[in-house]
């Protein structure tokens, strides 16, 4: 089972890691991580780079594509090598699947069209420029699209579709290996349940459109 | 506040880049991905290489010191220039820290004597090998000492190191950012938890010791 990894400047690395450290463990997997070209990818604060072994042309048709988020998004939505790769590894996919802003990549490839989807929760309002319904879950599957929300959603989303794919004890056994038990300190990883003032303040900063209040 | 993530051949993505997608936020953070030589270093399955920018020398005092693991602890182990600069970025560090078997370099370091640790569950008897109380705890603050248990566990590590540095508000804006509001699909993410018959299993296929049952 082939998993495409798309690799760009300026992504934010959770959003392929977390799927990554999942999907790997799938019996046959072979992860490969694709770029517009072959090297070396830095994230959106330019401090870590990741490295694509193969061009997207390389990997016509994959069966699992991930695509992620972070700030480059932007980018690879103007990019008609990246959309039209996409577009075209979307007709043979098993799954095409993506975390955080890498849903307005999908998007953009016309891939949501009439589809339920999330995305970070800052860019949910964005999803309707490409006729995707927003729904502000943390994981959203249609059909074989499947999207996460932000960043550490990845790995949820991942857990889900390796037991879509392999079945539940498949699953629970990758779970066990990377001691996903989750314990986070505060209750504020969701624009539902962090503090109202904490969200407001994170819309106004945001670099997306956001939901008439 | 200089913040150095070490790189290894054979490392674990997910336990350096979840502390990263997390500590980055800090306000003042310079992260520094460091490791032997700056270059490329490849994870545990070969699948995936992220990029030192600099060499351990190069940054001999950071503030923060994340250690992650992989079956490439192992060699890290095995390396005197490795272990001399953590013994030696220990004596000024304010946090140093590890996740999943990182806790194992720290061991070897001497860091852990007389310290309550944990690691991955399944090698938190070799923690005893350097005079360390293995603690099956997700997160261990010992003094300026922090471990973290398996692969996932340094994202819940690194939100509370950031509340102990900045403040729980600093953190909280972090857990937003990330959208760190985990619904995993099993509860099999713990050895407690996780059906008794696949830990067996685990334990069985562990490269490590288990404890006598």
């Amino acid at each position: 089972m082939q998993i495409a990894c798309v690799l760009f400047e300026g992504l934010t690395a959770l959003d392929i890691v977390g799927p990554y450290e999942v999907l790997r463990g799938l019996p046959g997997a072979d992860v490969r991580f694709v770029a517009t070209a072959p090297g070396e990818y830095r994230t959106d604060n330019g401090r870590l780079a990741l490295v694509a072994d193969q061009a997207l042309a390389d990997v016509p048709a994959p069966d699992i594509v991930v695509v992620p988020g972070g700030r480059g998004e932007a980018g690879v939505r103007d990019d008609p090598t990246a959309i039209a790769w996409l577009q075209q590894a979307h007709t043979t996919s098993t799954w095409t699947t993506s975390v955080c802003t890498g849903s307005l990549v999908l998007g953009k490839a016309g891939i949501l069209a009439g589809k339920r989807a999330t995305s970070h929760w800052t860019a949910l309002e964005v999803l309707r420029d490409f006729g995707a319904e927003p729904t502000l879950e943390r994981v959203v599957f249609d059909g074989k699209v499947v999207t996460a929300a932000g960043v550490s959603a990845g790995i949820d989303m991942a857990l889900r579709l390796v037991a879509e794919i392999a079945g539940d004890e498949i699953a629970q056994q990758i779970q066990l290996t990377i001691e996903y038990d989750p314990q986070p300190p505060f209750a504020a990883g969701s624009p539902a349940r962090a503090p109202a003032a904490m969200v407001a303040f994170q819309r106004e900063r945001s670099r997306f459109r956001q939901p008439a209040t």
